[in-house]
């Protein structure tokens, strides 16, 4: 039963986008990733999408929404089928609580 | 859809051992605690647990195995049928993060 030091898991990020697995509990997995500048739109079609900010500040573009203005500390939840596009015009590192199914590019 | 922000979500706690429900993910749920003493022992048969320690430190026992010590920003994941019991001297705050279907005092 390993520990995981999530400032530890900071340091293994490399470039933005490219989310890494920090821990898997049943058939769910966490991911890490990097934000900086804008992802591109996409949805899950039977995933919701849990975001948690663990430093800096996103923004989650929503279809036909508000944007979500999301800072350190805060968490939304994305549900399933809804069309979305993150952004960050500074660095940021955030959490993902998802099904391991879920493709973080979209389907 | 609506945000969340976990130090809002802190001053609802009144007391230790009961969690509150912060957000709900495909069949998964965040839930919040507040650590302080000692827990009682138990499992979980059909569900992981994950556990991530958001203020303080917590120290989770388990069966047979060394303790985990869990700092803040620090998470760790009891297994399925792994009996445990998690204590903190101080006042701690933790996340779990598990199936909606799991119940905190074990099964």
């Amino acid at each position: 039963m390993p520990k995981v030091n999530l400032e530890d898991k900071i340091k293994e990020i490399e470039q933005p986008w490219s989310p890494i697995e920090v821990a898997r509990a049943n058939d769910q997995v966490v991911r890490m990733a990097l934000v900086k500048g804008e992802y591109h739109w996409h949805k899950h079609s039977n995933e919701d999408e849990l975001f948690y900010v663990l430093k800096g500040s996103i923004v989650i573009q929503i279809e036909n929404h508000p944007n979500i203005d999301l800072h350190e500390g805060k968490l939304a939840v994305i549900p399933k089928g809804v069309e979305h596009c993150p952004k960050s015009s500074e660095e940021a590192y955030i959490l993902m609580f998802e099904p391991y199914s879920l493709r973080s590019g979209g389907d």
